[in-house]
């Protein structure tokens, strides 16, 4: 342990994220000397308690920031576009987790398992990738480094509360309502502030995020370009269709994979992932052992199974891979950057 | 309508596909001069309205096949290897949507919308095939046909109700019990029987019928082997991962596909599948019109959508297909093989 401490602000420390921040904060013990808890004047006034002490949540000011040393921003692309820049300028240093930053060139992505080195060209910003691209990374990373990597397809299996507290509720209401022989109206997913709102319990909609003009969703596409960015690999093939699912926590991928290596066995890759940082392989089908969402609630590793070879191509590989998109797709990758900025004396 | 009516027997007819086989015989009006209905010792005395007739379920026998014409099987494969054979030997074509036969040369194993012309070849029994792979390839036949068919690879999102009734009952009660904070005993998923059992409610089981040794589910190789045989297309590149979620009723399928031919565009695709048998085209993303699996239910129709182009690949193509796995994926089509035969007569 660190004797040294660092201001520390969580800004959207009432939602779903800040939540996890906070908790994750708390249970990894990092160094906090001070902590300055923001929100929109919405949730200001919020009381919070962190290390058995009470916070009052205060509403985001530009001077909210003075003397804070790490920013974990998780409220909306418009309060980083905001305040992200006078949180900068005061000297601190900013780990996003929305979308507001992660194409900017300037800004690193970053997956510390991935590329914790890009941390050291950041310029006072540093972005936190999408929840699915996160979980997703991290398995294809040790790919990468081993066999190369030519073509990546993914189809996503999405919980809840990657859309936020409220959609959360609309899943259990609405089941209950279904389960009541009830009449609902849904009001949240697939999109907040959207047209048309559909039913998510007992139900699976094909949409997250807004449609681009390609017929792709921004979600997808997040993932598409994200996955490059990070890995460096900008002539990477990457597909995605990103599926929002009845499950409260826990996000799971359904990925085709072509490596650049011929003749690698699912053995081979089940032996490399199961020692790569950050994974656990849960790979026994005579067991039937495989990840699951509801089991990876809470735990900060990516879960990696059903890892078998395509019949007809000899480069390609299924597997599926889960993780709480809370944690390592949200909170838990935030302060692992935090943590790798300590440790490279970046902050 | 037809004067003539034919002696049907229905073999598990107090089933969730044998239920929705009567539901569909009604619809449908199908000509019926006499019905039968069996099922297991188990399940024999229910009583069942058929077009406002009571009738009584009998245990099957050899013997309660005598003058029957069509006999609907759906009531396990063991049932199947057993009574078919009989029912055959009395003069009766057997539609069989268990897995008992889908694979012998002997028997054709029919999607009419893809190769009706196959229950000529038939020897008494013709096999309905497994509901996954049903709504799949009635979406891909009219590719292969206007533009030639390589590769197909499948990630599946399948309702409970695949797995029969008791696997309805089990997602019901425990998301019940998870709502209600109660405990609860998993006992039917994902494969009744087998050693482990997992929680559905607000979870994704990677795993569908039990696992062979390739690491591929029986569920996966049917979806694999069954479409190469229904499209007479052993060539064909397939891979499937089968995923069972907390969805009651409605299949839904996210398809990567390569065709043969360059530069086809999404909108030829649309437009293909708009205008073909069997399929409802919903895919207008900016009204955000998609198909859902709780929009599904009690359709016939195989409904398509999010159709997009691979941003790396000429000739790949993404696509969503949903259909109600009780109709499309087993009643209904068997009651379609039914009207064929009578409209080829075959019966």
């Amino acid at each position: 342990m660190k004797a040294k401490g660092y201001h520390v602000a969580v800004v959207g420390a009432t939602g779903a994220v800040g939540q996890q921040m906070l908790l994750t904060l708390e249970r990894r013990n990092f160094p906090i000397s001070k902590l300055t808890l923001l929100s929109s004047e919405r949730s200001a006034g919020t009381k919070i308690t962190f290390r058995n002490e009470e916070y009052i949540v205060e509403a985001a000011t530009p001077e909210s920031f003075e003397g804070v040393q790490i920013a974990l921003f998780s409220a909306g692309g418009n309060v980083s576009k905001q305040f992200a820049p006078e949180a900068v300028k005061r000297g601190a240093i900013v780990i996003d987790n929305t979308s507001a930053y992660r194409m900017d060139e300037n800004v690193p992505l970053v997956v510390p398992e991935v590329n914790e080195e890009a941390l050291k060209t950041h310029n006072g910003i540093i972005a936190n990738p999408n929840c699915s691209t996160i979980q997703m990374v991290v398995a294809l990373e040790p790919l990468r480094q081993q066999f190369g990597l030519n073509k990546v397809i993914v189809s996503t299996y999405q919980a809840v509360s990657g859309a936020g507290a409220a959609a959360i509720n609309e899943l259990r209401e609405q089941s209950q309502a279904i389960l009541n022989g009830e009449e609902f109206t849904p009001e949240i997913l697939p999109v907040k502030g959207d047209e048309k709102h559909y039913q998510i319990a007992f139900n699976a909609i094909p949409q997250i995020d807004k449609f681009q003009d390609n017929g792709f969703t921004f979600e997808e596409m997040k993932m598409i370009n994200e996955t490059k960015k990070i890995m460096s690999m900008p002539e990477l093939q990457v597909a995605a269709t990103c599926v929002r699912l009845p499950v409260e926590t826990g996000h799971s991928e359904s990925v085709y994979v072509e490596i650049e290596k011929e003749d690698v066995t699912a053995d081979q890759i089940k032996e490399l992932l199961k020692n790569s940082d950050g994974i656990t392989l849960q790979d026994d089908p005579a067991n039937q052992l495989y990840p699951m969402p509801a089991l990876s609630v809470g735990k900060n590793d990516v879960f990696v199974g059903r890892i078998r070879k395509d019949l007809d191509c000899n480069t390609g590989f299924h597997m599926w891979i889960v993780s709480d998109n809370l944690l390592k797709g949200a909170a838990w990758n935030s302060v692992q950057i935090a943590e790798s900025l300590v440790k490279l004396q970046l902050v």
